[in-house]
């Protein structure tokens, strides 16, 4: 593969909303891609801290009910209209990664580095940032949609609790995907001359 | 592009330390490659936050030089060989990518969301991995090998100081590139069954 072709990925990989669980792709598939994931992205000092959980079909939904009911608990009642309508945005699609980082991997490395220690828990948020990247992309050239979502800390317990999630495990993201039944919105750029200088 | 020649690329971008000027690749495409993975790697809310300076040849000598001397005025002078050795392997590359995260554009997220203040700067440093990475992988795709080294904060006011870095951009990584001169090493694996969970 060349770097144009990557690039091409690179600029394909969008946030999509609109879900529906009529997929093209089977879930031996996106294991494989998960697991590929995993495996490759890289940690500081290869720790590889990273975690995660696949939860595909009735499981999918659970989490998206169970986050619902927690919304439901505080959002107040007539502003929850459009918080229920985007959990069932993400309940329509047929899956969702969650991403955890393991805070004794994190926890290791200080005491094996301590003059880091202070650094490890930043490289973590950043390596979980690049994996969650690679799985977004890699969906997205299969065809399908995904987003990135944060109900963490708020749903942590419940997620726990309901996948037996070590508690070592802190949850970083959620990451639904589905089949996408609408194009991405308009995105807008900030002048690139503002973000990027250049030294010859 | 299929998702299985993108798992190939992820496969491929390993940690490479050796390294010559002698590159195949323009300027002109580098800077190319920054600005696409600059402008296409999502940011929290789209608030693209990250800056880049890219620094080719001399700037990029000047950089290593700089990092040498610091380091030498604070590791124990029977200890500087290795550290020595290192500065001068970064430095024989042709160029170094340095990554930022502008706090002005986190600081203006918070303001205007003030009930996820706390998680924009986390969000922040997950969005500087996810570029690091798009660039990283397309440098590799490129024939050139990098690594991602963080000697931030020590050399942070120098860097400023040198190439005009505006106060508000935090600086996070730095990637020193060339033309890959040795494989990369031995890379080992932990059991993925530890590390991911699947719920059908």
């Amino acid at each position: 593969m060349s770097a144009s072709d990557f690039l091409s990925a690179v600029r394909s990989r969008r946030t999509i909303y609109s879900l529906s669980k009529e997929i093209q792709v089977s879930e031996e598939r996106i294991q494989e891609i998960v697991r590929e994931a995993v495996k490759h992205t890289p940690s500081a000092f290869n720790s590889q801290s990273a975690r995660v959980l696949v939860l595909f079909g009735e499981q999918h939904d659970k989490l998206w009910d169970l986050t619902t009911e927690i919304l439901r608990a505080i959002v107040p009642a007539d502003k929850f209209e459009s918080t229920g309508q985007r959990m069932g945005g993400f309940r329509a699609g047929y899956g969702t990664i969650l991403y955890f980082e393991d805070q004794a991997a994190v926890e290791a490395l200080q005491a094996q580095f301590p003059s880091y220690a202070e650094r490890f828990p930043t490289w973590s948020q950043q390596s979980s940032g690049m994996l969650q990247y690679v799985i977004w992309t890699a969906l997205e050239l299969e065809g399908l949609g995904a987003s990135l979502q944060h109900y963490n800390p708020l749903i942590d317990e419940k997620v726990r609790a309901e996948w037996g999630i070590p508690e070592t495990w802190q949850l970083i993201a959620q990451m639904p995907f589905g089949h996408p039944t609408a194009p991405p919105g308009d995105k807008e750029f900030k002048p690139l001359e503002e973000r990027i200088k250049v030294s010859p």
